[in-house]
């Protein structure tokens, strides 16, 4: 289950067990010259099977950004027989089988063995950090880079809130240094920009001086290297500072959606708007952070970070109440219901309103076919 | 059923009919400096539903190349109520549902509205050509251009047969230097390579000279311009050439596959012995000429062109064999039933092959939901 099975260097297929860490796998690939890449802020934990599952989305946005783009092939062992699914490198004959198992979060069977897509790697990086002066500039800088086929492999745009916060708790002389040019070139409330690329030198440039020339049209200020080797650096680090905060006494959460870009800004109003309303407690506010991690040529994904005063009583239920009004405020704006994490047993009573009630049906009829008895992963995915 | 409903200029989806044509919505969008770019041989007169509905692939090899890609949302017309599908940018709300219609071809319902994902005019072209000394010494170059991200927009490598051909039917005096030249470089018996980029002029330059530097580390000499643009010309010309050429008594047909780098040349082999051994007749062998048109990290497609002497007794029945051989061989040495063109009539027989017999029941039991008396589009997809 935790095995790495074949690897076939030529066509750059690795295929592995289900149990497969991300480390693990990333040492083996290794020794080949070869990387995964996918390296959401679970991965030293989570298993290739679970990234299948949900449909996990990693934090190189738009190189190695979905995990759906990196299965090539997977078998599914269900109660009626084991489905191979996958024609690589892609077919035409019927509708995408794949596609079906991809986000079943075990419902329709077992994840037993995946064919994972790798590449070379990379023998350049470079990140670096742009100040927008505002949201709406920053979502019009990606949109341009996204149209014309310029996006680098890391993207990370922090809305306002979320750009104060990280100037505030960025410690050592860069970060006193960054945050008195901002404040010298009137950006200290704007939007902060992390960008990387990956791969051989010639083209990291190439691709880096093509997307310069747009952000500096799009009004954006470089900010340097430094600022996004810092990101980079601390890019597993949030999960942790979540768990100091929770011991400090906060409620800290948080929920992720993405939309087109006509829709994206009212969506981001919109969460901020529900969270604030039903977090605001004993007349403090609570502080609502976005940022923007995946880009694609119609809209982006919006990841939204909230650290509120907890209500020691009731801290379960306290969030429960809160992410329902902002998942109903979401979806009313046009978000999707969920672009990182599935829909598991929280987003259940959504999915319908999703994919539309016989949406639910085929998955259903999908289901009853593969697992008549329902005995696979009860309690997730469908709706009672 | 053929009107342009909706153009969303900010997050760039367009939202048209089923009946659209590929020129009325280039001219459409043209208006607004956009385009779809969806170019396959069949673009004068084939229609967005039934690109969607049986997955084409476009000549824009890996800019603009699978039609699924374009597709941000559909919906489904089905006996069983109207299917809403997609959610875009993208969504990890469960299985991909919109993949299902994507490939149906007709049997799960009437595709009635399609959003689909269009970019800005490109503002720079270049096409040129390249030669490789073998065909092997090809694969290599383009495999290697893949797994660095490199890959030029449009990407086609002709085999020697098809390289010999192109170069004895091409006129004119560039021709004539070209195969001066290639006779020459002791070039003549190579493989034709035709790149081409699209884009913005900086991007445009940057990606060409990356490309370059790694197909001329393959071994690969450049042959210029001329060469890509005589190839942008006469991309629509082969279906018009065929109507002559059977004209004259010919059996002209093609047939397409996909596979892994490492399975693609056993493919091409086995493909061009079937063909020969069933269609040599009276002592004349057919011309099989093939190219790769898509190009992937993990493989790429194959599209067989054969020329045979006509059996004018059983014209339709000569073909049926000899593709009833091929498909067989092709399979099982590792190629998918197809690339371009969706199952129909004609591959219902190797759909279990493809995808199981449990695979096969899946889209039976979305069939039966969706469609339970059975009367959308009999014939296709399903084997009876």
């Amino acid at each position: 289950m935790a095995s790495v099975h074949a690897l076939d260097v030529a066509s750059s297929p690795v295929t592995v067990g289900p149990g497969v860490r991300g480390p693990a796998l990333e040492e083996h690939l290794g020794r080949h010259g070869l990387t995964l890449g996918h390296l959401p802020q679970s991965w030293e934990f989570a298993t290739m099977g679970g990234y299948a599952a949900t449909r996990s989305a990693g934090q190189a946005a738009t190189g190695v950004g979905r995990f759906d783009d990196l299965v090539a092939g997977l078998t599914l062992a269900t109660p009626s027989r084991v489905l191979a699914l996958g024609s690589p490198p892609a077919s035409a004959a019927g509708p995408d089988l794949l596609g079906l198992a991809l986000g079943s979060e075990g419902a329709l069977g077992v994840i037993t063995e995946l064919t994972l897509r790798v590449r070379p790697e990379p023998r350049a990086r470079h990140y670096e950090g742009w100040s927008f002066r505002s949201w709406e500039a920053g979502l019009a800088g990606l949109q341009r880079m996204a149209r014309h086929d310029l996006l680098p492999d890391v993207v990370r745009l922090s809305d306002p809130d979320e750009t104060r916060a990280d100037l505030l708790t960025a410690s050592g002389t860069g970060a006193s240094l960054l945050r008195g040019s901002l404040r010298l070139r009137r950006r200290a409330a704007g939007c902060l920009l992390v960008v990387g690329w990956e791969g051989l030198p010639a083209a990291v440039r190439a691709r880096q001086r093509a997307a310069a020339s747009v952000l500096r049209g799009a009004g954006a200020v470089r900010l340097g290297a430094r600022v996004g080797e810092a990101w980079r650096r601390h890019r597993y680090a949030a999960p942790y500072t979540r768990d100091s905060l929770l011991d400090a006494g906060l409620l800290v959460e948080t929920l992720e959606t993405a939309a087109t870009w006509t829709a994206l800004p009212t969506v981001h109003d919109a969460v901020r708007e529900a969270l604030r309303t039903r977090l605001g407690r004993r007349g403090k506010q609570p502080l609502v952070m976005s940022h923007v991690s995946h880009v694609y040529p119609t809209g982006a994904s919006l990841y939204v970070t909230v650290l509120a005063d907890r209500d020691d009583a009731l801290p379960i239920q306290q969030w429960l109440a809160a992410e329902r009004a902002a998942t109903d405020a979401l979806l009313a704006a046009g978000g999707t219901l969920t672009h990182h994490h599935a829909v598991g047993a929280d987003h259940r009573p959504w999915l319908e309103r999703e994919v539309g009630a016989l949406g639910v049906d085929v998955l259903r009829a999908v289901k009853q076919r593969l697992d008549p008895r329902g005995i696979c992963n009860p309690g997730v995915l469908l709706p009672d």
